[in-house]
């Protein structure tokens, strides 16, 4: 880029990388950074440390977290008789913001994709039939997402864990709160109709 | 946020000052940086070190720079006669990115906008009127935003440079290309017809 001084060049590369960003958000964001004081971006870049330095894996749920095993694991007051599957430690994060939910989780870290290479063995379902093996769990509730992928994945689940006369249940599809149905897709409100309630 | 771990949630936080962040932009690439490699992410935060320490603005045209004078004021294959008058550093990076300019630049750090308490003293405005001293520049294109705070901005810099004897221009406004008339704004529209050109 002419005119760039080498070490702005060199930082709107490193934010092209992230997710959603490109060239023209790169530089906007790179300008922003630069006005602000240097504490801020000096605080910024100790945090972008800290989590690969602190963070891993939780050897229980596979959530991450800086403590083993997680906050989540550890936490007495939630049930153990619910068990949430996911996809991703993203989910159960989405999940958590609803304060919906006050059993475990369990974490897959992927979802099973043949395109992609990646076979249930890739994923955590071994260690989830392990959890299972005490008895403590009534219901393991599978928040895959909402996708082939995710429902595929769903399935299988539903396939190993139902013999172990663990009941199985799967978040319910439906139009999004706040929509408007005139825009809602229509396999979204297919579903919808097809999950009716009575009121 | 429960359920996250505290490094991640400073990560987050972090993240959700930069413009055009929110919550859930911030979760997204915070739980990217998370997958990323470690030396990635060490090398995020190196560069964004680097840009705080390295750069400084350019004495002469007020660019940002990592040398002194900056690499567009040291160019001797640009022509002195021509100085582009910009806001911002990024305006002068979009203006270099587009190859069509081989003169010198001067950045004014901002507009007037006397709503902010911006005045002209606040202005790289005196420096801009020292650089026009030595009679070797024939033209100032002033390039401020066409906005009303640049408009008036601009409306400014020419009653102060005109008497001086040099020539001032300004860009063109007019629709963008690549666009479509019929989702032009009115204004654009407008400006676009006035400032029709013989084919």
């Amino acid at each position: 880029m002419p005119g760039f001084a080498e070490p702005i060049t060199t930082l709107i590369r490193q934010l092209c990388k992230l997710p959603g960003v490109g060239e023209k958000t790169a530089s906007r964001l790179a300008f922003f950074l630069l006005r602000l004081p240097r504490e801020e971006v000096e605080e910024l870049a100790r945090s972008l440390l800290a989590v690969k330095e602190k963070i891993q894996s939780c050897p229980v749920c596979f959530n991450l977290t800086d403590v083993v095993p997680c906050e989540i694991c550890r936490d007495d007051r939630r049930s153990d008789g619910v068990l949430c599957v996911v996809e991703e430690p993203a989910d159960l994060f989405a999940i958590e913001r609803t304060r919906q939910f006050r059993g475990r989780f369990h974490v897959l870290q992927g979802a099973i994709r043949p395109l992609d290479g990646v076979g249930p063995e890739d994923l955590k379902i071994r260690e989830l039939l392990e959890r299972l093996q005490d008895g403590k769990v009534q219901e393991v509730l599978i928040a895959t997402n909402p996708t082939t992928e995710g429902d595929a994945t769903a399935l299988y689940l539903s396939r190993l864990v139902k013999p172990l006369g663990v009941r199985v249940t799967r978040i319910a599809y439906g139009v999004p709160m706040g929509g408007d149905l005139e825009y809602a897709d229509q396999v979204t409100l297919g579903k919808a109709i097809e999950g009716r309630r009575e009121m």
